[in-house]
């Protein structure tokens, strides 16, 4: 990879080879892969990207550690919609307010970018499993992106993990080993194996590769929004990951010239479970908290990746904002009604925390938000259900559909 | 719209000058819009369309019935992944397979396609409120959609509606009616109300325009494979909207010289629902059928666009195959283990069919197939779960992990 340097440890800055099967520092820091940007802008210009008729994630090749014989993943992933939402602008009293809807991935969710990238480096070291320990949307991502590939995948889950998502894994053909335990102890155990049988490392705070995957969610926004850079970014926050490969596409970007400034980030964290933002928000260190939300995808009360978080969301002058379930589902059902956007709780919770920041005048009419919805309300339809009132129930009767418009207030026009 | 002559009956031939809110003949047949192909050859070749950047099934805006100057609709609907899947091919003893992910679409279905024509020609005809009846796809997906517009939705569903699909609809924010009786009665109901309101009717059995909605799939399957023509299109089959919409997508390509034959269809169906297919194979008029199957999306007895359907079958030389919910649960599976692709089960039946036609001899090593998938898996969890077995269930420990391993048969490599 000529356009790769090197693995730097974010913590002690030791350097390592860019190998296929990079993991973490000797002093058990994360590592950054360092890019030459000098190459990069020789070879990537605006116009060579305007002119590409690749639409997935993998459109951004220069800018991806791969080599440039790694084939394209099978699954399209990427490329997902930004809706400019004029009426929820102005509902919440934005300047401007873009909804990119990362729950139109393969299975449905933003970590589908670090999955694919987990199965293209996955191949150059000619692994033939990757293995992963998950809850969620890692774990489906993983499953569907590895079986289009023709790889196998091992993936440990604690047992009280949701029998839907245990059905899309093992619909995907993973094998799938749910641990009678905490979700310390189904780690623990999916290290273990991974040690003794050496199968490929899919977990985006070990393999440094897998936010550069999820970067690729920033690399749109910017050529979507045709380069002109909006105010703020609203992302949910759980074990930092994300956020941090939003961030790192977005310095890349400014790296080679494509955008002249960086938006600020907004951290949105759950009330019940926001180390993350408790740790900007005191100027201390971060700590463990209990993980209370509905939002499972981002109820992380460790999170593996603090240190490119806290990183992110301080080099940026970023905001944070903290929700609790109610704020989350009420967005829920604002997205969908306005927008015609579906996202699971945690998909929404950047949503969420834009309308908080406008109530409390933080962020108002001269700002451009975008807002990144991470994964599908298809998901998680337990929740939703719990959070819809109740249909009007009747029988086939036009009297009794008029007396439950009137009860409504439904006028006579029917509106 | 210049390039739309009328709409004419297809059982008597009168036709009607090509209004917004057209719906069926006065002898109570369907519709079908004819276009003026010169017009349109003369505007559109494939170089235009080669050049365009719109990917969305507006992409095809000369092809479709709608004004010059209607405005794509806001959510980007169309353009799915066609995968080409040669470890399948080989597996069914298929020469190319390749298929067609229509559950990446907003609201997870083809049904996105007719709803957004809907509510292009509802914007047309001035309205602010569109309404169905539906238990599913057409439900939620035109919920989804008018609310991305800003329109109104009164959805009418019988009582035993799935509650998922009435949390997506109330999420979307359309105004339910959950109707105590049968789809029968619901309909019934519907239809006092549409005709008492004078709402948008969006019913793609009545409104002629939402199947030139659906038939973007062909023209983009046509497109993806760069013009050549398959042998075989393989779709599943409820009422015959979707068939049929393929089947005029198909047939106005060959119309403009876009491709130069036309593949047959596969038309499949479920055993315990499969009205149509028995009037081909006994070449008698369609008979009411029980509604015996879990693939609740083609579970139709009553097909409320026969004729449409029987047509494009028969034109096209079509095969007819029937697969049991056995077949349909097994192909779910195949699918996503072998392409990453998870389908729900009516989304998956046309693929069973493939497999069952290739088993039978009647397909094989010379041809090439697509098979469309038309909904996603995550819309019916429940049925996906039951299918699966269990996965492995063991506390902490690798003694326990080598032991489910070796009774799983998996090795000493962990492969």
């Amino acid at each position: 990879m000529k356009h790769v340097k090197y693995g730097k440890c974010v913590r002690c800055g030791k350097t390592y080879a860019a190998v296929p099967d990079l993991t973490t520092c000797e002093c058990g820091g994360i590592l950054d892969i360092i890019y030459d940007y000098e190459s990069i802008k020789a070879r990537l210009t605006k116009e060579v990207l305007a002119n590409r008729a690749e639409r997935s994630m993998w459109r951004y090749r220069e800018l991806l550690p791969i080599e440039e014989t790694t084939a394209p993943t099978p699954l399209r992933v990427g490329w997902s919609p930004l809706y400019e939402e004029p009426r929820l602008a102005q509902q919440l009293g934005l300047g401007r307010l873009f909804v990119k809807d990362d729950g139109q991935n393969p299975t449905a969710s933003l970590k589908d970018r670090a999955s694919a990238m987990a199965v293209a480096k996955a191949r150059e070291a000619g692994a033939r499993v990757i293995a992963c320990s998950s809850t969620g949307n890692a774990a489906s991502s993983l499953a569907g992106n590895a079986a289009a590939a023709g790889l196998s995948t091992y993936i440990f889950v604690p047992s009280r993990a949701p029998k839907g998502k245990v059905a899309q894994l093992m619909t995907f053909g993973a094998t799938v080993i749910s641990v009678q335990g905490s979700y310390e102890e189904t780690f623990e155990l999916s290290k273990q194996a991974i040690d003794k049988w050496g199968w490929y490392n899919r977990n985006a705070a070990i393999n440094p590769y897998l936010s550069e995957g999820k970067k690729t969610v920033a690399l749109e926004i910017m050529e979507q929004l045709n380069w002109e850079v909006p105010d703020y970014i609203a992302i949910s926050v759980g074990d930092g990951c994300t956020i941090a490969g939003l961030w790192k596409g977005l310095k890349d970007l400014h790296a080679i010239g494509f955008i002249d400034r960086l938006p600020r980030l907004i951290s949105a964290q759950a009330a019940g479970c926001c180390p993350l933002n408790r740790a900007i928000e005191s100027g201390m260190p971060w700590e463990p908290m209990e993980e209370n939300t509905l939002a499972d995808s981002i109820a992380v009360g460790v999170p593996r990746n603090a240190e490119k978080a806290l990183m992110a969301i301080r080099e940026s002058g970023g905001l944070t904002v903290n929700v609790t379930d109610e704020e989350i589902m009420a967005a829920q059902q604002l997205l969908g009604r306005t927008c015609g956007v579906f996202g699971e709780p945690a998909g929404v919770t950047g949503t969420a925390g834009v309308k908080k920041l406008c109530e409390a005048g933080k962020i108002g009419r001269d700002d451009t938000v975008v807002s990144v919805v991470t994964g599908n309300g298809l998901k998680d339809v337990a929740n939703a259900i719990a959070a819809c009132g109740d249909p009007i129930t009747i029988p086939s009767d036009m009297n009794r559909l008029l007396a439950a418009f009137a009860g409504k207030g439904i006028g006579a026009e029917g509106v």
